[in-house]
């Protein structure tokens, strides 16, 4: 390979990108971008643009997106359109492939024409990059807003569905995450001060507020919007957090806040553990014993991992720490560097 | 009383005020305006001017709140100055009283020197009212977004919790609602062809989506905004209620749709059932046998009344059917006219 190529993840919160020089290379450069994409879809292309610029120009691009679930469009297809729409106008000289859930390449009107192929395709990229590292594995990738356990077989991707309506269904897709999963979906309870108490169901607080607020992730590690518009100091994050039982920080201890930003964290964990047995469960006698952690969230993944009974490989090691958090947009770059 | 009085009950998402000629009105004008107040709690004065225009002049004003709890506002004591100083603004030339928890009005300086007496004390209003109709019941207040569930012993409202933290801890206040509530809070998985699915953790879909989908909300009953900012066709709605397991109306059925609308609200009804029961349990022998039903969601404390085993009173016809939906408002203003 003598070009360099740039992978893109477009996810419907953030955008990541990652640059590769060959298909081997050892240390992908990679871009986070969190970008609510729909508050202001006609914004991407300007997003896509600038993001590039931060990692030097490329000819070639390799796209995979989850975008297109995003609620300010009212169907998939409309989605995978509207993404592929806004590569062609930020990178009208670039030649642009789409990554399917098939594992395979296709030109954007390929990927317009069959929009289910490519939708939420970003999971199979990364397994398919971490099976040529791991033969046997359970890939655990935690993001900020959801996380997906994929079985790796013999070097090969095993999942059992390839939509997201499939894996929510088999558990494979799990809808929590380290930053933007709304507290009242995690818990429809909460302990207090020896008891427990009932969920305001609103979006007072999000997992970010409780990982926050335990020292678990920094302020800067809060990429995403907070639910209130006010900032993301642990006063801020704790007062969040006091409202989801209709209370505030002069009503609540400091003890009280933790109570329940740990009940979340754990119930998280619990969530993402169940899901690991009940993937395991279904493989049998070939379920891996090995959980390869990557995502923003991997600090979840690995407790939950650890709870499931599995030994945990780090994979950070080996991608570099900033396309461990990134798998699948490095996973799409390095897929096409080789791609015949 | 030889003056006309209004009843504000001032929540976080509606407004709504009543007017009352005298202390046994049998049918006060009752006017409901959403409001979204968290994000611009600069206009709620405007819109207390606004609704007190459609109802007709008053010098006397009866305040209750929820208010306080959006989280535009820091604390409970910073959002109820906020809503008092509106009533100042909108009314100068008014004298306003101030519903607390402890069944008395007193004046704005004292309810803003002492703000948890009068936070969340419109269901105490309510409860008081229907007090004077029924000597034993429990009532169950169904709104937008929270059900309250208060019961009435001989004569006298006997909650074990008075703030919103000590009712939600003990039952008495249940976080759902017919319009407000998102999909994620109420189930965390739900019914698909057969089997089960989990949840995207996302505000994609809300109660009203799944009420109005089964018919039994019109397009003008759901008053709250949207999640995804479309309209509020059944068709919208089956989009927003399909995006919840990451599909679309091109990939479910009518019939998937209507399994998750079900779901949802058969959940919501057990939830309020359990709750009931919970309350009934520590009555003991004094539990009432009677609901009285009321809110804009009486339906579903209707159903929820049925399955915890209970006879239903229909407070309507005594009330009429407006002041039905909003007692707190209407209450206030008959127990303030009532007032010594």
């Amino acid at each position: 390979l003598t070009e360099p190529l740039l992978g893109w993840d477009v996810g419907g919160a953030n955008v990541k990108a990652a640059r590769v020089s060959a298909a081997d290379d050892p240390a992908p450069v990679v871009v986070e971008r969190p970008f609510a994409l729909w508050r202001d879809p006609g914004g991407l292309a300007d997003v896509l643009q600038e993001t590039a610029r931060r990692l030097g120009p490329a000819r070639k691009m390799a796209v995979t997106m989850t975008a297109e679930l995003a609620d300010c469009f009212a169907t998939q297809r409309e989605g995978v359109t509207h993404v592929l729409d806004a590569f062609v106008q930020a990178f009208p000289q670039s030649e642009t492939w789409v990554y399917g859930t098939d594992g395979r390449f296709r030109s954007p009107d390929d990927a317009r024409a069959r929009p289910r192929e490519v939708a939420a395709a970003n999971w199979v990229a990364a397994a398919t990059l971490v099976a040529r590292h791991v033969r046997d594995a359970l890939l655990l990738d935690v993001g900020s807003t959801t996380a997906d356990i994929v079985p790796i077989l013999d070097g090969c991707v095993a999942a059992r569905g390839r939509t997201d309506l499939e894996r929510l269904q088999s558990g494979e897709l799990v809808y929590t995450g380290l930053l933007r999963t709304p507290a009242c979906a995690i818990a429809g309870r909460l302990p207090l001060r020896g008891g427990s108490c009932g969920v305001a169901a609103e979006l007072f607080a999000i997992a970010a507020d409780a990982h926050l607020w335990l020292g678990r992730i920094d302020e800067a590690d809060y990429t995403c919007e907070t639910p209130d518009g006010r900032g993301r100091s642990r006063r801020e994050c704790g007062a969040r957090l006091a409202r989801l039982v209709c209370a505030d920080l002069e009503l609540l201890s400091e003890d009280d806040v933790s109570a329940i930003a740990r009940h979340l964290v754990l119930t998280q964990e619990r969530q993402l553990g169940a899901a690991i047995r009940r993937v395991r469960r279904r493989l049998g006698d070939a379920a891996p014993g090995t959980a390869v952690v990557v995502g923003a969230g991997a600090a979840l993944a690995l407790a939950a991992a650890q709870q499931a009974g599995l030994s945990v490989l780090d994979l950070a090691s080996q991608l570099g720490a900033a396309a461990a958090r990134a798998v699948p947009a490095a996973a799409v770059a390095l897929l096409l560097a080789d791609a015949p």
